[in-house]
């Protein structure tokens, strides 16, 4: 019988991450910042906006103008002009008077207000009737109100939404530093397992986790590049994790890491040069079998060969670590979370994390997660889930009506 | 003064998703259909998986064999055998015997369980003892536990995840058959915007809108056409409007659709040829000044300039219709939704949806959601949200403590 598995726990892997470096940085196009990680602190060298703007059609006024208008008593003003879009206004507003300011000009000297249209009515082309009053301030974006000059705007490490990409677009940024996706190799191994355009032969199956990694990859911010279906014999391992680790930030090796009598992968990855093996053994339900090793200053993972335990892992240790070598600087925060009610009671052991798939049902208040429990070489449950709830290392499980944190799938 | 918005309800604006034909299909390669929507519906050509397989290291048996067996009074059994990976096992199990079996592979004729490795101790090379009974069934997964010959195993107008593309992957499919994604034009116009490259005179802003939009399309499927800024008069946005909704599945226009002096957005769609105003004027706040229009069958949005109401009326209603048009079934519930506790109260008008902007701090049971108001103009509150918060046609306003669901940002 051979040894068994020297069990990690997660919080304990996930301090390795600091061990390795991030990937290094480049420049790219604002139109494809998209879903990066910012490599550079970005401080304002203006003011956002750069002048006072109205944000209403209506009229630019001295608020004090319109004090104590009403429907009923209206205040009386003087046109005296109009603002053009995009053009620095020419006169002053004084008291009583107003100029027409459509959404978006610039606001004249004097004025400090709007006034809507809606609240006015014309009463020839020099007077208008005001009904409403407006304080100083209202209908306006004063200058620098969004930012204001020599603010940090973004810090390095935080991902790219359109709203960031937005707000380059916003001080002139035509192209931004970025860190480089890290490049993650995929290995298959099983002796079972066969390519996706072969039929496979009673005790074969298609390899699916190939397919799979190579989607949570690219959707994590990294670029897959798949090594295909390796014979699960030591020279080939060790051969194609040689190669695999040399050109990639990350090597995925799934299958062959179990305490079986065929595996090989432990030990084609600790006979690579430099090469250490950091955790063989995970506190997690699937994904028990996960090997953690450093090969020089890359990062490599055996992962269950199970497809469901695979996607698990990958989203519980491999995702936050491919972040955190991608920039991304608060990952353990990173990932927003659902709030559900479980629906019914779920065993759990303690001391080890369980990951339970769940479908979500909305309704009034908080949505209700049904548990689908099934064994983690089945797919099908991954299918109908729309989340995953982790029962944490020290609760014996859950009972029904528990409130719990859904990761979404 | 001018006439007021005809404001639609938002329920109402939906309805007119369904008049517009959804966009063509293609194939694509497996490793291309992440993301894309599934325009075939796929059955089940053969049982999933093809065999029954161990899913441990062990020994395959018949269960009755250990039935009462227990660390103190132990089952001895034969090893008649092994069972190697990817192959047939020639071997009958017998009662009394067992043969060792690795993780994915078949069980050999007469096997209906596995015993795990770690619950036995090999006394010496053809005899083993076990430790603890197996129900038959179990460590096991049976021919077709996952899906079964002529199951509905996808369907079309479904959303591609990883977990989609390995079912794929596991039914040998290389190629599938999905929805294109839309083309949505995007035009920005307003005579105070400039380009990003370049530097803004005062009264000036650049073009934020453009930028945004573009990451919203890619985000939600589509492929942005930018078509930069156009000047903000009806023959300029005649023929570039002509232009873009002959190429286009979708045209954004944003700014210059307010009931403004110099509002011409709507002139120059009413005139494009086969065009209809359906909508102008949106119960939405951010986003009133919203248009839709039908050209042919292309949909044309006006969006306000203000870069927060465009964004947020993407999200309300054009992600929406551009996710039906790109193929997507069950739109009306695509998308999921957070919950969390308002943390003030927030006011509201009836007779509109008000969206506000919040900020999410994680705890203990459901998140709080900080409310960051500001005007719709300032770009700084999307930077710092999370998500955002929608109050009802009906509700007056959210109090202190109140349940909602957050869209993520």
């Amino acid at each position: 019988m051979k040894e068994f598995f020297n069990v990690a726990d997660v919080s304990h892997v996930m301090e390795y991450a600091n061990r390795f470096p991030p990937v290094a940085t480049e420049r790219v196009s604002l139109s494809e910042s998209y879903g990066r990680i910012l490599a550079e602190t970005i401080t304002a060298d203006l003011d956002l906006p750069g002048f006072s703007r109205s944000i209403v059609d209506g009229y630019a006024v001295r608020a004090a103008s319109t004090f104590g208008a009403s429907e009923s008593n209206p205040a009386f003003l003087n046109v005296t002009g109009d603002v053009a879009m995009g053009e620095i206004p020419g006169m002053t507003v004084h008291s009583g008077e107003t100029v027409r300011i459509p959404t978006g000009a610039m606001l004249p000297e004097g004025a400090d207000a709007v006034v809507m249209i809606e609240h006015t009515e014309a009463l020839d082309t020099t007077t208008i009737e005001v009904y409403r009053s407006v304080a100083p301030g209202q209908y306006v974006i004063e200058k620098g109100e969004d930012f204001s000059f020599g603010e940090t705007i973004l810090e390095e490490g935080r991902p790219i939404r359109f709203q960031e990409a937005g707000l380059l677009a916003a001080f002139g940024r035509t192209d931004v530093r970025v860190f480089k996706k890290p490049i993650v190799g995929i290995i298959s191994t099983g002796d079972e397992i066969v390519p996706v355009d072969h039929i496979p032969d009673t005790g074969q199956i298609r390899d699916i986790n190939s397919t799979t990694l190579f989607g949570q990859v690219q959707t994590a911010g990294g670029i897959a590049e798949p090594y295909g279906i390796v014979e699960d014999t030591y020279e080939a391992l060790f051969e194609v994790c040689r190669r695999a680790t040399a050109a990639s930030d990350m090597v995925l090796v799934s299958g062959g890491s179990s305490v079986g009598a065929r595996d090989f992968t432990m030990e084609a990855l600790g006979h690579l040069p430099d090469a250490e093996i950091l955790v063989h053994g995970l506190s997690l339900r699937p994904g028990k079998p996960t090997i953690l090793a450093r090969v020089g200053n890359k990062i490599v993972w055996g992962l269950p060969g199970h497809v469901v335990s695979a996607m698990i892992v990958f989203m519980a240790v491999v995702e936050p670590f491919l972040k955190r070598i991608g920039g991304v600087r608060r990952w353990e925060e990173a990932g927003l979370r659902f709030t559900a009610r479980i629906s019914r009671n779920v065993a759990s052991a303690q001391g080890r994390i369980d990951f339970v798939r769940v479908k979500l049902r909305h309704g009034d208040g908080v949505p209700w997660a049904d548990p689908l429990l099934a064994k983690s070489g089945l797919i099908h449950t991954m299918i109908k889930a729309d989340g995953l709830v982790a029962i944490g290392m020290n609760d014996e499980g859950l009972d029904e009506g528990d409130l719990v944190e859904v990761i979404p799938l």
